[in-house]
């Protein structure tokens, strides 16, 4: 289900997700689940436990898409949590807690300048003023959720109490490369990294390529492309931070011109929050050095700051064990990518179990996870479900 | 005279050039100049020399200039050709040798994408095809010709017989510092570098910026980061020798993506050809190493390719005993732009003679020369125009 021809692209509230969204109630309520759809656009599907006002596990990912992408990201760890539940039924396995599918509203969050939106509503975290925020025609969040038959009046209805979840599993493909490297099929996500994004600013002199001798240049992209190699040097000693320069423009930008000025992103990711503030402090002063070596300005902006998640040692080990019973191997691992885990962490324990995908290709179309790992994710959930169910208080 | 209000943008063949040259034409003729505007714009103001049947020494520059322009390119060259001229003839002094105020048409090359477009007429050397060049509306070449009034079937009729001329002087704003990081009015440019374009395809692989291990990443933009450098270093050396990075494009260029692809150019100028092949055979094999070394793909293709052009010494030798006798300390230098004189230089000797202009700048509303220092230029031409005459056999 897509909004355009040719290509998969289901942007929350829109006609393709709201299709899919109907969809896939249909198939929870053919499941025995009961279903509501929240004021904006969370879609869950609930099983009562054995033991009646117990709190529920939460288990399941997003609907919505990127623009032209893969059919993998979000919708694999929906239709698991559902698979898994239609499992455990036909087992006839009723846990002692309730079981919740939970499909939630505009992870990618990529029509509106805001993202993990269901996710964070129902962690209550979400502050309505979002509800102002407008995309590229003017439409405003509120206008859209009225469009798609939602209740903006009822965003801070959406959050759940704590005491209600008992915790949250998310299955999702891997979207990096390091399960497929390692020829392993599942991971188990021990955090999921803290981000800090900077925007950088340096300024040095255009002048004509032809009549500047090379001692009188400040040449803004030569300075810059030593930053860029310190960004990649301030990630190479360390195991699981990662820095990128993802994008970088040039001013003015002609072949026989001196770039004058320069702007490009830092984007600093670590499970250790510790470890990104450090690296960010010494990468900072690594560029200030060079910006006072070539005389060119400098200006660092942050303009995103996200701590680290750690996930729920229980979980893990509930889904670590359930994994020995199947005969599986441990692999732990941390996510890059933030997730809707990262925002229900702020009510309930979550844990997050990584499927291997293929060149670690995502948000694309040739996105892709084998049929035999999702197989082995789905044994995993149930197996996991089985577990926390045996030990539950 | 500009064709657009508030700032000056003077394009060959449009209606603010038109206007120019014809103000120009006038003042020629005021001065006793015999005018004539060739087929492809040049103008041409002529006065006979003592001796009939001589050559002519040819003075000036062009009357075009770029989009958003200075008041000093080109149209300096060409006022103060004129200015001299008049000088003469209040001296009373008629040099042995008939004189030739120039202006030239299409120096900038900014409307069709073809450069010293009268010059190369007058040499004999511009390709008859780029009659048929496009500017972005789809008009023609020849059809700007036309709706200036002028014939494109004449073309060929531009070029000039070398007997005919004696040489060609160019005056000229430097456009770079040199002059004034030194504290010197004028410079004699003693060659006018050759050039070498290339554009630069570095191929990597796009990810995730959290999900991708540094070790697993094969970066394009680090990669051309150390590019950058490499070709910044290859100039460092050697005193004449100058090498830009002045584009660089990153795809996807996103702040949360691994670039998987970057485009940059490469433009390197040297007064010696030799050095400049070599700087590039070296920067070839530097490249080459790095994109191996990251397991990048890497492909360099040329895009402009022009000898270095050397001034001829015996005008040169005129022009530094004018300028001793009028007590002026010599200066030599190169010119990194490219001019008229280069496309002359095919059919006769040439010099030019450089003016300070302040900061460097050139090719904006800021472009400025002092007119202390433009009244020096003058005295430099008269001077070496009676000089040559003297010598003249």
């Amino acid at each position: 289900m897509s909004d355009e021809p040719g290509r998969l692209t289901r942007l929350t509230w829109g006609p393709a997700w709201c299709e899919a969204v109907g969809l896939v109630r249909g198939w929870m309520e053919e499941a025995g689940l009961a279903t509501r759809l929240d004021a904006v656009g969370n879609l869950v599907g609930r099983r009562e436990g054995r033991r009646p006002g117990a709190p529920a596990l939460l288990v399941g990912s997003h609907l919505d898409t990127v623009i032209d992408a893969g059919r993998f990201d979000g919708v694999l760890g929906v239709l698991l949590a559902l698979a898994a539940v239609e499992e455990l039924a036909v087992r006839e396995k009723r846990p002692a807690f309730a079981l919740e599918v939970v499909a939630f509203a505009d992870e990618e969050g990529v029509r509106f300048p805001c993202a993990l939106t269901g996710s964070r509503a129902m962690a209550g975290t979400l502050d309505p003023a979002v509800l102002g925020l407008t995309d590229r025609d003017g439409t405003t969040l509120a206008e859209a959720l009225r469009a798609s038959g939602l209740d903006p009046d009822g965003l801070t209805g959406c959050a759940r109490k704590p005491g209600e979840i008992l915790g949250f599993l998310e299955a999702h493909i891997e979207q990096g490369p390091v399960l497929e490297h390692e020829g392993v099929a599942l991971g188990l996500v021990r955090a999921i990294a803290g981000a800090t994004r900077l925007e950088v600013l340096v300024e040095g002199r255009a002048g004509h390529a032809g009549t500047v001798p090379m001692r009188l240049r400040r040449d803004a992209l030569a300075g810059a492309a030593e930053m860029v190699l310190a960004v990649e040097r301030s990630a190479r000693g360390e195991a699981e931070l990662v820095a990128t320069v993802g994008r970088l423009e040039v001013l003015p930008g002609a072949v026989n011109t001196i770039p004058g000025r320069v702007r490009f992103t830092i984007d600093l990711r670590s499970p250790e929050d510790r470890e990104r503030t450090r690296a960010l402090a010494d990468l900072r002063s690594d560029l200030e050095e060079i910006a006072r070596r070539r005389r060119l300005g400098l200006r660092l902006v942050p303009i995103h700051e996200a701590p680290a998640v750690a996930c729920d040692p229980a979980l893990l080990d509930a889904l670590a064990r359930a994994r020995v019973r199947l005969g599986l191997p441990d692999r732990r691992l941390v996510s890059g990518a933030g997730h809707d885990a990262m925002a229900i962490a702020a009510i309930a324990p979550v844990a997050m179990l990584f499927v291997r995908c293929r060149g670690g290709i995502s948000h694309d179309p040739a996105e892709h996870a084998a049929p035999a790992d999702i197989e082995a994710a789905l044994a995993v959930l149930v197996e996991t479900i089985v577990l926390l169910s045996e030990e539950f208080r």
